[in-house]
Formats: structure tokens, C-alpha cells, sequence
């Protein structure tokens, strides 16, 4: 019989398991509030080189494609979420019905996945879309550009980011080759847009729901190059109504960890452009940048803990990413910037040095934004190295 | 042939390899740092079940003790450096001789692992120490105490820490059975301090050195349970000497890498208490507290990179640890304290939890010092649960 007044033997601490399928960037940099926490983490990944192969020792090798791969990655696992946004719904539904807490859940994840899917219920529930319609032949995308002008814009439905599965058409003509290509496609009204913004919002399981403050994004040939937070001169009843639309659609949407709602800033107000359901790169100034990151932020939303406070830990934060250049040595280059600049934090992701890929980013703090822009683009700048080699 | 315009072919990126000897929390917390600047943390554990050795990937198992296991160890690190201070300065010799780069060197870590070595090095430079001398005898302390009074301090020369091996005597029948153990041991005068303060500087082997703001360390029974940064109500100039007094220690010693200097604050001025040559307790605030964590300075230090900016992120920063209690199951009262204070971090090291083990820590920020202390004890008295269970 135990003694209340006896303490039981102490079992080894095994934190909560949180399965990320995939092995990129943002699982590796999750692992960072990983540790923190206790969380242990596993990972699926398609090899050891992988980002997050490199820094998280419960790395299991296999395919997101398959589900018996899925099946036996998430035994054990407390909660099972995502990298990317590629494993089929459908895998993810076996897996929730096979008792495993997923989150995203299938159908909330569907909304990433498929643009048209999300259009569909983005309108339905009366977020801001610009005009759009699924197109199959040449003479729909005509009739679409008579209806609402040129250019249009044509998306592939499934599988588009970063700029690619995405091609704005300034005539018919132009149209062509993408319909031709055979691709499900829908067409959106282009935008003319003052700038983008985006709204990072975290929910979980039990329906709490938290948002970061919205940050302005800068695009660079449909790839994200630079987030201010928050967003300069932005009205705080716009910077509200923004927020709202992104946890409202979190919450009708049914989304559990966090949702990214990339959005254009019109003359006639906002319109939704794109939604992630994953860390997010406008996200990344939260490491340093918010009290709780938004990789400490999905883990608590994923495991339906509280969640953390999302405000800014200084008046102004800018990240600007890191693309590869030329020359792959980036580290020789560290030297120069941190004797630079003692404050700026450098992030380096491990991964294969190619021109133009994202290999890292940097974030700067401060007061000023025209003088912390300029801090975090010099560091970029030197850590990306010289174009020619 | 080579033309300057044709970019060399990428080639994986590695990033710079730091062996860590020992794979306890602070090598655990130094994977976090690791992680952002894309170096390649290793790390020498006793079993694959040690905090770090969780959540790192590269973990070699072997005796720190064997230079057979260092030097293997060694291989292919672009440097080594320490969890712990238990390496023998022979085998650290051993491998400097051997071309490896060690820091901190032998011939300054001896001064944090033999503190007879340390008060004669402090003495010599003019660090302000209490009366000290080397007893081997009663008849020693019996004199010591006459001379200064008692109570005695009896430190054993190596191998205490958080209050280990320290005897506070206060008459010489109390040091008597210390004296019969054989330890050797030196005799230090009893300082009646106001409070204890520390300083944490890192130190590079360019010898650019760079000091943290002065914190104050509340002990309990020998072990740190609380810092606060900046350490309250402390004059500008007094803060300046300590720092000075830190700064000095390091550049004398040859430090590199971090130092942290434990002091006592008296009426008369500062008394260096004990020396660590590593990250420390009393900078575990700086992950959140400060713009370059220790960690993140240890590595920088250590790889002989530009130090980082040891500013503070927010007017106060208190940190309390996380001991053990019965109940170890920590992680279900993560719910309770989360939801209590959004703001808080916690920190939480994979180990056994143990009553009275360090296995943990928490952070709050803020402005008001009462209101940040009692968040921080909130949640570190919650997550340590019940006494009986």
C-alpha cells in the first residue's frame, strides 16, 4: 500500500511527442521551441541532409505521400502536424480516423491546399476575395477578362507557392500556354494593390484564438524578401478589421495550430490573397520579435495548450531573407556582419547554398524603421555575398 | 577553365562543428543558439538519455575522464568547449598540444576547477577575495579563526558546486569532521554580505571582451533559485566595477569563451566569490532577457566570431529555477500556469525530475520588479507542484 506521504519513484520525463511531417526550414526552427518546452520532436523527413533532419534526433525517413509511412510515424505521436502543406487530405482523414490528433485536420487543411476549395468558402462565409471563377478552356478565361478587365490572374487550383502556379495575363493570348498546359487553373481579377499585408494567427483545439500584430510583406518575383512589424502607418482600425478577418476565417475554417492570411491593401480596403496553415515565413520575425514565437505558438496550439502572448518585444522588428547567392560559403561572411552590427540576429537553415533559395533570414529590432530596414538589408546583403564569384 | 562568371557548383553547406564536452541543460540550451546560426553542435554524453544528448543530433557517448574518448571527440571540431567544468587541465593540454582549439584553455579553466589556484591568481592581480589560506589541519583553522574570526568557510579545492563542499564552521569542533574527510581544503573568512550579485562576461581569443549587465543571485541551501536583471537599486558606478572586476578576471586569466563571476555585495565593496567558465545560471535570463543569449555568446566567443549585443530586451528580466518536486509530472501543469500569464517562459530540460534537481527554469519580463518576480515564482511554485502527492 503507498503512503500518501511517500513520493512515487520518480519515471523518466518523456515531454509530449509532436510528429512534423517534413523536414524543412520551419520544422527545424520549431525545434528551437521545442527544446524549450520539453517537447520532443520527431520528424519526417525524405532524408538525414534535411534542414530539420540536421538538429531533431527522432528523424524518420519516408514518404508524406504514402500513408503507411504516415501511419507509423505518427504511432506514439500526442499530436501530428505539418511542415508543408502537401500530405493528401485524404491520408490525413485515414490518420484521424485512426485516433490520431491531427491539426491542421483535413478539412480545415483542404483551404490551403486547393485555391479554388478556398475561394469557394472564403466567399461563402464573406472574407474579402477579389473576383474569381474556375476556368477550363481559353474562352472561359476570355469571357472572365470581358466581365472583370485584364491582366487576369491565373492560379493553379493545387500545388503553387512562392510565385510559382501563378502567371497574371495581360491578354488572351498570354492566357494560352497556361490553359493549354492542362493544369485545373481558376482565374482571380488582378488586384491593383498599395501593398500586401498579413496576418498570423494562431487556434486551437478548444477554440481559442490569438493574433499576431499585422505585419506588412515585400515581394520580390512572387517571393517574400523583407516583413516590417508591425505594419508601417496602418491604422489601428484597419489593423483591427484585419485581424478579425483572419480569426474569423481560423474559426469558420476550423483551423487548429496557425494560420498565415496573406492580404492585398486596396484603395477600397482588404482583400484576402492566400492562406498557410503552418509557421509562416511572415512569421519569422516572431522569434525575437514577439514574446512568443510563432514556432512556440503552433506547438501550444497543436498540444491545446494555452496560448502564448503574441505581442512585439520592440516598436519596430524587420526580417529580411536570406537567398542564396553565388558563393555558398555564407559563414566565412558572419564575421563581417556580426562586427557590424553586435545586435542583428542571424538565422542559417543549414540547407544546400543554391542562387535564389531561401537559406536564411535575418531579423533587426529597434525604435526607427528606416534605420532598422537598413540594418537588417546589410546584414542580408553581405551575409547573401558578392554576384560574382 | 574557369570563368569568373560561371558560379562554382553549390556544395553543401556544413556549418562550423563545436564540440561540447558533457550534454547536460546548458549544452541543451546552446542547440537552441546552435540551431539559428547553422552550427553544428556535438556533443560528448555519458548516455543518449542526458538532456542534450535529446536533442542533439551528433551525440558521441564516452568518458570525459579518458583522453582516448576526448581526442576522438576532438576530431573534426572547429572547437571544444565544456558543459562542465570536470575535465582534467591535462587532457585539456592534451589536446591543445594536439592543434584542437579548446576554450576556454586549460591554463584558464584551472582557475574555475581548483579554487586554492583561483584565490592566489585573484589575489596576485588584485581581485578583491576574503582572507583565504590552504589548511591541511585542525590546528590551521584553529588558527585561521583566530586571525579572522569565525565562523570559518571550509571549501573543498575541487569539485564542489551549488553548495556542495562548502562547510560554513562556526566553531572549530564543527570543522573537524570536514578537516578528518581529507579533502583538501582551504579556509576562507566568513563575508557578511547584503546580497550576492554576478557578472557574466564572454571573452574572445582575439580578446574582445563584452560584459552583461550586473545581475543579483538569490541562493537557497547553495543553489541559485532566483536572478533578477538588472540587479536592483545597484549605483551606476558600482555596477561599473563589478563589470570592470569581471572583465579584468578574464582578460588576466585568459579566458575564453563566458566567465561568470559570483560576488558578494558588502558594505565595504565586492568580494569574488567563485568563478565558472561557461554558460551559467545566472544568464539563463538572457535567452529572452537580453539581445544575444549566452548561448548564442558562448558559441560567437568560442568560434572567435564578433560578440553580440548584451543589451537588455526589457527593463527587468527575473528568472526563477524550476527544482524538482514530488509529483513529477510537470508537463500537465503546463495548462494551469499558460493560461495564468501569457508571457511567461518556460524552460524545461528533458531530465528525470528529481526533488530539489534542477530541471527547469522560468522567464518573465516586464517593467515593474514586484509584479515580474511574482509572475516568475507563480509559475515556477505551479509548475513544481504539490509537496505531497
Amino acid at each position: 500500500m503507498n503512503s500518501p506521504n511517500v513520493p512515487p519513484t520518480p519515471r523518466p520525463v518523456v515531454g509530449p511527442v509532436v510528429g512534423v511531417v517534413g523536414a524543412g526550414q520551419l520544422a527545424r526552427m520549431t525545434q528551437q521551441a521545442a527544446i524549450a518546452l520539453g517537447v520532443e520532436l520527431r520528424v519526417l523527413a525524405n532524408s538525414r541532409d534535411e534542414s530539420a533532419a540536421r538538429v531533431i534526433v527522432d528523424t524518420r525517413i519516408g514518404d508524406y505521400r504514402d500513408l503507411s509511412d504516415l501511419r507509423d510515424f505518427a504511432k506514439g505521436c500526442d499530436a501530428v502536424t505539418f511542415d508543408h502543406e502537401h500530405v493528401p487530405t485524404a491520408h490525413i482523414q485515414a490518420l484521424l480516423d485512426d485516433g490520431v490528433a491531427v491539426h491542421p485536420g483535413a478539412e480545415a487543411l483542404v483551404h490551403a491546399q486547393d485555391k479554388a476549395v478556398m475561394r469557394e468558402r472564403l466567399t461563402e462565409i464573406g472574407a474579402p476575395c477579389p473576383a474569381w471563377r474556375r476556368v477550363s478552356e481559353l474562352a472561359d478565361v476570355e469571357a472572365f477578362g470581358e466581365e472583370y478587365g485584364w491582366p487576369v490572374v491565373l492560379k493553379a487550383v493545387r500545388g503553387g507557392y512562392d510565385g510559382r502556379g501563378v502567371w497574371v495575363c495581360a491578354s488572351a493570348d498570354e492566357a494560352r500556354e497556361v490553359v493549354d498546359s492542362g493544369v485545373p487553373l481558376l482565374a482571380e481579377a488582378f488586384v491593383p494593390f498599395e501593398r500586401e499585408l498579413a496576418v498570423l494567427v494562431a487556434r486551437s483545439p478548444h477554440g481559442q484564438g490569438v493574433s499576431y500584430p499585422v505585419v506588412e510583406t515585400v515581394q520580390k518575383d512572387g517571393i517574400c524578401v523583407e516583413v516590417i512589424a508591425p505594419a508601417p502607418d496602418l491604422a489601428p482600425e484597419d489593423a483591427a478589421a484585419a485581424q478579425r478577418i483572419a480569426l474569423r476565417i481560423a474559426q469558420q475554417l476550423g483551423v487548429t495550430g496557425l494560420l498565415a492570411v496573406e492580404m492585398f491593401a486596396t484603395k477600397s480596403g482588404l482583400v484576402v490573397n492566400e492562406l498557410a496553415m503552418r509557421p509562416h515565413n511572415s512569421g519569422h520575425w516572431t522569434i525575437e520579435g514577439a514574446r512568443t514565437s510563432q514556432f512556440e505558438q503552433h506547438l501550444r496550439a497543436v498540444l491545446d495548450l494555452p496560448l502564448g502572448s503574441p505581442s512585439l518585444t520592440a516598436p519596430v522588428v524587420v526580417m529580411v531573407n536570406l537567398l542564396g547567392g553565388p558563393d555558398p560559403d555564407v559563414f566565412s561572411r558572419y564575421e563581417h556582419v556580426m562586427a557590424n552590427d553586435p545586435g542583428v540576429k542571424i538565422h542559417f537553415y543549414g540547407k544546400d547554398v543554391r542562387p535564389g533559395r531561401k537559406i536564411g533570414h535575418v531579423t533587426a529590432l529597434g525604435t526607427d524603421l528606416d534605420e532598422v530596414r537598413a540594418r537588417a538589408w546589410h546584414a542580408a546583403d553581405c551575409l547573401r555575398g558578392p554576384n560574382d564569384v
